[in-house]
């Protein structure tokens, strides 16, 4: 069998753990050197393809490829850059190909979510339209966990960890403030739309730790009047309330709060931000004194903090996304299967793309209280597995050794450019 | 010598190791149980010695105790509640003697910021006047670095670490994101009068991580023309860059961008947040996709990657405090005293609390850069050890195990009540 080069790219939001797919990625592939030459990454994600800017992965050390299991963000450069559907952007899959085909890549890794998903099923199938050989797999990363079929995400573990943290340490926190000053802590997490970070928000709470939690997730059309009444009780019975909002949160016509338009000294309409119009209204509608964190870019690239579950799982990915192409799978996708919740105990299984590509998996109604406000059993047993584990990157000077690649340009051979 | 009992109570703000210093006091107290009888502490703070309500530590095990080094927050509540001069506040000194007598309090150990050095003095002066006999000790804690003659602040470390921390990974995320996406990533620290939190952004880069760093610190009024050249220069040369911006920051008025009137949807004045505002500066001015992180609370409780300097320190303070207290010392304050910078050395010393009260230590103006935006040679090498060291707490379930005390109150044994 013919030697052939390998592609991989890094798509949309980065996560604490996208480096480690990636690293499981290299690594795999420098075993396999009978048969995958070179791993070419794309800078910046698909824009590096489409403009022929690959970086050539064989110029770094093992040990630095090495170092990419403990350094968050994309290593290569993503992109937020949605190819269009088959028909309408030909000229793009076709301009892919064309790449693929100049520096003879046979193998096509794509580590995203559901809209990589759907580019990577739209190249497998071209380039077999084209009779171009091609095994394309599609490793999931997201922190949003809203892939189907896979039973949780890589990303979402090493978030819901840091959000379970930072919820419990701002909780400790607000309770030793209440007597005097400040009895509210207004926590914002991602997930514009599924709950799933909110939800691991519930997990600083458990039967040795009773911490008084309000959470809105975007699943539950915010109703100011319940709202303010839950945070009130909290606050009767236990002199704190801590608050976890989702940026994803909705009033009853169905508008994010955070697009509530608020305006700053400007009259410019502010950028995003959920937890200040929180903390304002029950300032105003209850008088407490409050404080408010947005986590932001810090959930996601808290790789100091990551889940040991979640970078094993993202490695494991990464390396099966290899194994999978190696046996010949095209459009394809590596999973988590969970086997055993207690212990826990996963695997690692494939799906169809077709199967993958444009389904959203949403938190069941279960996972939610009945009030809406906090989490379930059920929904504790499913997340605490996910953060299970430290797993703690070196350090130098006192801050992480995070790597930093060369990211030496392979040289071009196509003379056509294309404009992205 | 007569075996007399010790008041503990922490004040203000409280911090990732402030608990670490109770620690300190408490297992240091247990080793001389012939002289130092029961540890009370004041529940919510100074509060807790005006109503009489004191909880009684002896009824908690060594390995409870044990555990404070590890759990943020005040295990035993804080307030603030700043006393009022000895003048105009007689009654609530006399008042604090009352209680001491009542429950035979030797030992008065304060544990806070300048406002309580003061408190500290104040009953410190008072006991004297009144023929009470009173060690009166002032344990240092404060995230914001401001006391003077000791080198640095128990507390701070932490934060600076936690900050430089979230900056690198921030910066790594933006760095992944800007090609097609966001460009900068602004994050929002405390530090309402001095830059000393703003300034440990700046530690995010160094010779071997090459980020673009713009810091907004106090000292330095905005120009918003002198920031919107810098940011824009910086994403000219890396094609990205990370802003540090201080809570405290201020206009050239002299008031503070973020009491600047930002209004919510419903015309309330919104608490807080300045990083909004500098994020909507710089997405009218230069048009650029911005993303903001406010850390808040997050970081100083972050105790999940406390400084192991910070820690140490912030135990041997309150391990000081009870041995200067049993030498006889009164009106005195533990300080760190640093004697060598490469390698880092420090030890305890002691100062006089009559040179400690009220007065504020500012940053030297020759830790900021020239432009105003960054941070000096010096600075860095002031800033580094106090964030040396990892002391991670143990994990139970995928999160710290913090610890939770019985705090169980003390017998009352006045008839008198007081309101606070």
């Amino acid at each position: 069998m013919a030697i052939r080069n390998a592609f991989y790219a890094q798509s949309g939001g980065v996560t604490a753990v996208i480096n480690a797919s990636a690293c499981g990625v290299i690594e795999t592939a420098r075993q396999y050197s009978d048969r995958i030459g070179s791993v070419y990454a794309g800078r910046n994600g698909i824009v590096g393809a489409l403009t022929e800017d690959l970086i050539d992965t064989t110029q770094e050390s093992d040990q630095a490829i090495a170092g990419l299991r403990y350094t968050p963000g994309g290593a290569f450069g993503s992109c937020r850059y949605k190819l269009k559907g088959l028909e309408e952007g030909r000229a793009q899959y076709e301009r892919l190909i064309e790449v693929f085909k100049a520096h003879d890549i046979g193998y096509f890794f794509y580590n995203g979510g559901g809209d990589s998903a759907d580019t990577c099923l739209k190249v497998s199938q071209l380039s077999e339209k084209m009779g171009y050989p091609l095994c394309a797999i599609h490793i999931p990363k997201t922190v949003d966990n809203d892939l189907p079929i896979t039973d949780n995400c890589p990303g979402f573990g090493s978030v819901a960890k840091y959000i379970a943290i930072s919820t419990l340490e701002g909780s400790f926190d607000v309770a030793s403030m209440a007597a005097t000053s400040t009895k509210i802590f207004v926590i914002e997490v991602m997930g514009r739309h599924a709950g799933w970070i909110a939800a691991a928000g519930g997990l600083a709470a458990d039967e040795t730790r009773d911490i008084p939690l309000v959470i809105l997730f975007p699943e539950v059309p915010f109703d100011q009047a319940k709202f303010l009444a839950a945070v009130e009780d909290k606050v009767k019975r236990y002199g704190y309330c801590s608050i976890v909002v989702s940026e994803g949160v909705k009033g009853p016509d169905g508008k994010f709060l955070a697009d509530a338009g608020i305006k700053d000294v400007f009259g410019h309409t502010q950028l995003g931000g959920v937890a200040p119009l929180i903390a304002s209204l029950v300032k105003n509608g209850l008088g407490f004194r409050c404080h408010w964190a947005v986590a932001d870019y810090l959930q996601r690239s808290a790789r100091h903090i990551a889940s040991k579950t979640d970078v094993e799982q993202a490695y494991a990915v990464g390396k099966a996304a290899v194994e999978l192409a190696l046996e010949g799978k095209n459009a394809v996708m590596p999973t988590i299967v969970r086997t055993s919740n207690s212990p826990y105990r996963w695997e690692i299984g494939h799906a169809d793309l077709a199967d993958v590509a444009n389904v959203e998996k949403k938190m069941p109604r279960e996972f939610i209280s009945e009030d809406g406000f906090g989490i379930t059993d059920a929904c504790r047993a499913y997340l605490l597995p996910l953060i299970e584990g430290e797993d703690y990157p070196p350090y130098r000077n006192g801050l992480p050794d995070y790597v930093v690649l060369k990211n030496a340009a392979v040289p071009k051979k196509l003379t056509s450019q294309f404009a992205v």
